[in-house]
C-alpha cells in the first residue's frame, strides 16, 4: 500500500521503517526535506541525522508534508503533538481528503522537561482536535500508549499486553487493525474504546506512561488489562 | 490500630468493612451523622441506606468528620474528590496533624454523566492540594486506580496486578503499604512511583478507566505492568 508518515523522529523512522519492511511504498514528510536532509550531526535527542537512516532504508522516500499526503492512501501522523495540526495543514486538506489517519502523537509539552504535561486534555483530545480540523478524514488513534520499538515489535515483551483504538469509522479501524496485526499484535491484545473522543482516555494515559518510565528506568513496558470474568 | 475512614460511599464501606474485618478500631467520618443514620431510602446510585451497613459491621462507628479524625492515628479519605477538601477542612487540622493520610479519592466531575472529566488535572493532582493545604500531614496517594471490591480483595482478579503508591513519607508509605499486605496485595504488585506529584499520573489514568469501564461492561479489571528486561 501507498503509505504517508509524517514526522521523522523517532516514532516516524520506527514506523516508517516497519511498513518498508512490510513491503509497502512509503514516503515520509517533514516541512522541508532539504533542510531535514542536511543536517549532519545528531539531533537534540542523540539521534543520528535523518540521512543516516535514509541509507539503511533505500525504498522509503522523503517529501514535503504535502507531497507525503498526497502519495499515501493511508497516512500516519507520527510527528511531536505539539506541532501535528500545523503539519497537518502543511500536508493539505485536499491530500488528507476522506483518507485513514492514524493518528499516533501524543500533545506532550516537554518544555519544562521530564515528565511532561499535555497541551490538551481532559474535555478534549489531540485525536479529536485533528477529526474535527478534517471532518472528511477517518482519524484512528492508536499506538500513542506505549515506546516506538514495542509499537511495531509487540513481542518483545514477554507477555501479551494491549493496545487501544479510537475513532469514528468502524472501516477505517479495521485497515489500521490489518496494519497493526502485520506489526505482530494479535487481535486479543485490541482494545477498541469507541469513538474518536475515547482519545481523552488515552491520551492522558501518557502521565502515568512517564512516571512509570521514570521508576522503571525503562521503555520497554506496557500495560496489560487483567479482567475477571468470575471470582476465584 | 484506630483508623478513620471519611466518607460512607461505596469506598468508605467498602475500606472500613474490611478494616473491621481485621480486627481495627474503625470510626467513619461524615458531614451530619444524624442525617445520614436518618435515610431510609437507597441513595441515587441503589445503594441501601448507611444504617443499614452498620447494622452488618456492629464494631464500626460513625461520627462527624472532625470525630473520626480525632479518633484516628491513620485517615483514609474516601469522600468523592470534589467533596475532599471541605471534608477536610471539617475534619480539622488539629485532628489530622501530621497522621498518615492515605487518600484514595478522584477528583472526578459526574454532573454531566459518564464518562467524568477531572476537576483537577495535568499541572495538578487532588493529592498535592491535599499534602498543600495540611503539609504537616502524611499525605500516601494509593487504591484510586480501580474499583472499591478490588482495593480489599485484589485476588478476585485471576492474575497478578498492579497498585501505585505516591507520597513524600517514606515511613507512612511504609504504613500504607503494611495495610496494603494486609489487604491481600504483595509486595511485588506495589510500584511506588516517588513523591506525591507522581499522583498526576495515576489520578489522569482515570479518564482511560472509565472508557474501559464503558468497553468491557464491568469494574472487574485493572491493569498489569508488563515489563521486558531481556528480548525474548
Amino acid at each position: 500500500m501507498k503509505i504517508a508518515v509524517l514526522g521523522t523522529g523517532t516514532v516516524g523512522q520506527t514506523i516508517a521503517g516497519k511498513l518498508e519492511s512490510l513491503g509497502h511504498d512509503v514516503m515520509m514528510g517533514t516541512r522541508d526535506p532539504k533542510a531535514t536532509l542536511a543536517r549532519e550531526k545528531p539531533d537534540g535527542f542523540g539521534r543520528p541525522p535523518l540521512k543516516e537512516w535514509m541509507t539503511g532504508h533505500g525504498s522509503v522516500r522523503l517529501g514535503t508534508y504535502a507531497e507525503a499526503a498526497a502519495h499515501g492512501e493511508l497516512l500516519v501522523n507520527a510527528t511531536h503533538g505539539v506541532a501535528s495540526l500545523e503539519a497537518l495543514a502543511a500536508a493539505g486538506k485536499e491530500n488528507i481528503n476522506d483518507k485513514v489517519l492514524l493518528d499516533i502523537s501524543n500533545p506532550l509539552d516537554l518544555s519544562k522537561g521530564f515528565p511532561p504535561t499535555l497541551t490538551i486534555s481532559n474535555t478534549d483530545s489531540l485525536g479529536e482536535q485533528i477529526q474535527r480540523a478534517y471532518p472528511k478524514a477517518k482519524v484512528v488513534k492508536s499506538l500513542n500508549t506505549l515506546s516506538a520499538f514495542l509499537m511495531v515489535a509487540p513481542s518483545l515483551l514477554p507477555e501479551a499486553h494491549n493496545l487501544f483504538i479510537s475513532g469514528n469509522d468502524e472501516g477505517a479501524k479495521n485497515k489500521v487493525k490489518a496494519l497493526l496485526y502485520s506489526f505482530g499484535w494479535k487481535e486479543a491484545d485490541l482494545i477498541d474504546l469507541g469513538d474518536i473522543t475515547t482519545a481523552r482516555g488515552t491520551e492522558q494515559w501518557l502521565p502515568l506512561w512517564a512516571r512509570l518510565m521514570g521508576t522503571l528506568k525503562t521503555e520497554r513496558f506496557n500495560l496489560r488489562i487483567v479482567q475477571g470474568s468470575v471470582p476465584h
